[in-house]
């Protein structure tokens, strides 16, 4: 049975992906539809990338993915469908898909062009759901767009490093539901240029020299539970998505305080690793 | 394959959800659930009404709506199931179905009378679950309740015409997730109304001279980008759900603000339209 | 076909419950994936037990039971899988259990054993995941774990009693959406200590003196409406799960008000019990 993935920033409680989830039905009796996320912050092109980038891979091969972010037709925003890694992406062509095509080369790019056959100002539900039924159903791209050979790219999300290698400098690209902040920094880049040499990641006040692969790796398990002092303690870690992230052991925003709430970082924020000559 | 959709003001925390869905499933094996929403605010009888009239059309025919808002029963809230368009609803006569069979005339209203083999203080799991299942098996409404010919009625949601046809006085109805002001004006009788003549919107503070059909109709694009100066500018459009909204061009209540936020509009608050005489 | 619960702290917004999902449907294409909650409080195991202790029971026998809370593998927090009452349950050992093994004794507990294979700082979609798929091919427990005997409980879910058996000290185990107030008392622990004798249930300043079984129980239906004078009123309640709850008619956080905001009660509060003697 064919997969149907929505990622929107319709929130939980307005009637919109509901309406999305009738009218696939209408379309295909037989189908699965899983929701990734509803709670993009509105027309957050950047959250969406991360969200979409993260989830896709889990997901079987063939599988459709929907994303109804700033998605009205305009002059400027065209919508497009990507075959990209064996999975279809279906979206407005405002950059969400930059940062998947960063890492991965389409396979195919069309721009869709049902338009004329649909008058709507709710395209997600009259064009994004159509184009994916018909995706499900067996149809090519081809069929519902021309293809197109480059989409349109998405800022900030690439660090930049100085001329001397011995620098990155990095952002906050997403703040995640422990507080948990994380950086645009990936593990294969940075040890594409740290090259083994020790260093230091800063981020506003605070300075961190190692970089943990579990958040539990901070806890010395020798010294008794209630002796440790690690609360609200800030460490580094490689996430599950392989991003460098800056996070507080067992945080919670409403309690004791997150990596975001403690040290007081949000996304567009700069994290800067130095690395130290040997 | 059925569908029983969900539409409560059960929250996304709770167990509640997550039970019925259970009970759901331990009656019907072969069954697709789908969530509309789980947070209407407490015992919003309007907010449940707008959401699920603009939700249940783009389901199948034959779909089984539960919604599970202020469903105790008493002396003064009784259960009733409703068909209506070919669809099945399933909710307390608390208002709810008055907007849309304002619209559709009920082919046959019910009042649910099972009750007397159950004790619950949970009736949704207890009593609406009962009803659903037992239509989805092709149960008619007659075996679980008996017929009524008229419901409770929802007040302020019908907007109010002077004796000159020459103002409608309306009002908020719902906030959208973007902060958009969706009032109770429906397109078809502005037009009737209106009768081609010109108009203005009237807001608070606001006036407005244009009903947009896409949020994007207020930007020139032979300007360039940057010199463009919408951000925060408030539009009045027919919205998906063909209702007279008040919005703002790509608004985030926590960042550029809303139509709700930056015009002070809320729910209950009026909103006029004057036709200026030809 | 067989059922999958999720209940997580991964909040509705992040990609995690997505990235869960999709690695199911990888490993199984006929499955039915349920979301229980994703909205737990960070790290909060109490909440997460009362969750999924109030919600399991109305799936089918055989279901499985996913819940990510706290489940970073460390020295002091195993992973384990539990079958109870004919469910399963895959969780990390850190006292969501126990519960739930508090009432019903488990069939089997197994400690898993699969870890030398994965690496992973996601033990819920590398993990459990595998485990629950193994479970849901209809895989035994033997395979993937070894047995165990006991695991670790949780604190504060138990009231205690005096010598005297005429006060039961319970505390605030859970507030849910309508900001009502659930103890850890449970209604038949409350008979087989009252006895029939008179109560006063006291929550800070409060005094209640009857527990009813409906919220409308307080409403006297032959006094007209207006006059009734009920809004914002506190009553104590036998809850659909069974526990002794402190609630408001019609409460809603954010405008008359509830039990917790408008009584000041909050989670780990007291909440006592005395019986008159006769």
């Amino acid at each position: 049975m064919a997969i149907i993935t929505l990622t929107t920033d319709f929130g939980e409680k307005d009637h919109f992906a509901g309406a999305i989830k009738g009218a696939i039905y209408s379309e295909l009796e037989q189908i699965n539809i899983v929701d990734i996320s509803h709670s993009i912050s509105p027309f957050n092109i950047s959250e969406a990338a991360y969200i979409i980038q993260n989830a896709y891979s889990s997901f079987p091969k063939g599988t459709i993915h929907l994303i109804g972010i700033d998605s009205e037709l305009s002059p400027e925003n065209k919508h497009i469908a990507v075959k990209l890694d064996d999975h279809y992406f279906i979206c407005a062509n405002n950059g969400i898909m930059s940062m998947i095509c960063a890492e991965i080369a389409a396979e195919k790019i069309v721009e869709i062009n049902i338009h004329d056959r649909v008058e709507t100002n709710f395209p997600v539900l009259d064009i994004f759901v159509k184009v994916a039924c018909h995706i499900a159903r067996g149809g090519t791209l081809d069929v519902i767009g021309k293809v197109i050979n480059s989409i349109k790219p998405i800022k900030n999300l690439i660090p930049f490093i100085n001329d001397e290698q011995n620098q990155i400098i990095g952002s906050v690209i997403y703040i995640d539901n422990y507080g948990n902040v994380v950086t645009n920094i990936k593990r294969n880049f940075f040890e594409s240029i740290q090259k083994n040499r020790p260093f230091e990641v800063f981020a506003r006040s605070h300075k961190f020299e190692k970089i943990h692969n579990k958040y539990s790796d901070i806890i010395n398990f020798d010294i008794e539970e209630s002796k440790r002092n690690i609360e609200g303690k800030g460490l580094v870690v490689f996430n599950s998505s392989g991003y460098i992230e800056i996070a507080v052991y067992k945080s919670n925003n409403s309690t004791v305080g997150s990596a975001s709430t403690l040290m007081g970082l949000k996304t567009m924020d700069t994290v800067t690793v130095n690395f130290l000559n040997l």
